[in-house]
């Protein structure tokens, strides 16, 4: 693993990496924030997963999630949204291939080689990040857009591996929507059975989260059409998931909306993360 | 004057114009900030000048200003850092031509006929905003690295328009740096007599400022030779003048640093704008 950049951020440090991913078969860059309290104790662990066409870097700089987590002693972790490199597969669309992993492991060619989001972020990356990071075990999960859809996935599927959850204008229900279709088709191949262990209002309709849920909406979100949030909220209320859904009057998909909110996310997880740490 | 986007942003709005610019002679853009309580009643504006490569875009994306903007009441206004365009005159060094106008009326060709940034903020753009904002006429001023030596000389040189100063990493003596003779030569010509209207130092030591000034650099910044900040601190203590300059240990020129201490300039500039304000 190489060190690509520190930089002094709110106390902490906001540090970046590349490795050689196994799991994904080409280098992988992720940053990781520290808060000072790292320097001398255990932190929980907050997980980014990050939207459509964005790196790393698009949250690290543009979400403004570093001074909550310093206030809270939290640390923050900001993968890739896919592979990338020479000898990985592309396409011209924003939408699939570089860019756009949607957290699955594709079974399809030509993605099957390195589009293995789900296991690079659920196992390699969490193995690296336990080595990088003091932390005291206890993990959340967030994300915006195709990485709300992340966040809500991973989660649901992993309930020993993170305590808390939120997202910001997730993609809810890909299976149903043009944003997914397309990509399940592409990844995992036409057979729709498949899906459905991508889809988070299908997994919260079939397995629920052991606790509560925050999500974030703009109600002037311009891809209300392709995140449909209805669906996920009437699975919440059908199965009385405990959650909080906040449509936020005005506000579009813009990082302007999530650093907005992002500060009552890392709260949201602070206190969920230490209530039962150390 | 077109609008190019709007966004909500804290409660507030993020918004984004191109204009024809009488001043430059081209197209500008620039952004502003109005927090909820434009809506009902006026506020102060701050000004942030933007650094060498920068655009209106940097600060308001990374700066992480519009938080604590929203908290204090107070609108923000994110300026270019040059003018664009063809037929603007350009050179292939970062540090020269578009992005790097220096806050500086040029007087020598190729540069005069747009390069006058000068003017551009201190009466072009002043009165657009005061068209745009409903201001309650009391305006503030920081900036950063190359916009730090804007906000410094403009206030300077314009103690009626501004009442309160910060900066971040300024640039405080650049008629002794290679930031800044390189430019001065080729914007104002040989005649180094005509640099010293444009160097905060000189500036400080002949005309100090009304107020109190807070300035914070990081002691890690890996432009310290350029910055200079031992001259200006120099000239603050040699003339009594009230300053706060804070060195902050570990702390590079990025905006990793820019952020960290934006809510502590907001706090500044509000606490001096509004005591005598509306």
């Amino acid at each position: 693993m190489e060190p690509v950049s520190s930089n002094r951020c709110f106390g902490g440090e906001q540090n970046v990496y590349t490795h050689a991913s196994e799991v994904c078969g080409t280098d992988m860059t992720f940053a990781v924030f520290l808060p000072e309290e790292a320097k001398k104790k255990s932190v929980p662990v907050l997980w980014y997963l990050s939207g459509l066409t964005c790196t790393h870097e698009n949250a690290m700089t543009k979400g403004g999630f570093q001074q909550a987590a310093a206030e809270h002693g939290i640390a923050l972790v900001f993968p890739d949204t896919s592979p990338r490199g020479e000898g990985v597969a592309d396409d011209d669309a924003y939408d699939l291939g570089m860019g756009a992993g949607f957290y699955v492991n594709a079974t399809q060619d030509p993605w099957k080689p390195h589009f293995r989001m789900y296991d690079y972020i659920v196992q390699e990356l969490r193995g690296i990040v336990q080595g990088i990071v003091p932390s005291n075990g206890l993990h959340g999960i967030t994300g915006h857009s195709m990485g709300g859809h992340g966040a809500l996935t991973i989660a649901m599927k992993n309930p020993d591996l993170f305590t808390s959850l939120s997202a910001f204008a997730p993609i809810v229900n890909p299976s149903q929507s043009d944003w997914g279709r397309k990509q399940f088709s592409a990844y995992l191949g036409d057979d729709e059975s498949t899906w459905a262990d991508y889809d988070a209002t299908i997994l919260l309709k079939e397995r629920g989260w052991k606790g509560d849920i925050l999500i974030d909406q703009g109600a002037s979100d311009q891809f209300l059409d392709l995140l449909k949030p209805e669906s996920f909220a009437e699975a919440v209320a059908a199965r009385r998931q405990p959650a909080v859904i906040r449509m936020q009057e005005g506000y579009d998909h813009s990082y302007f909306f999530v650093s907005t909110f992002a500060a009552d996310h890392v709260a949201w997880h602070a206190e969920r993360l230490q209530s039962t740490g150390n």
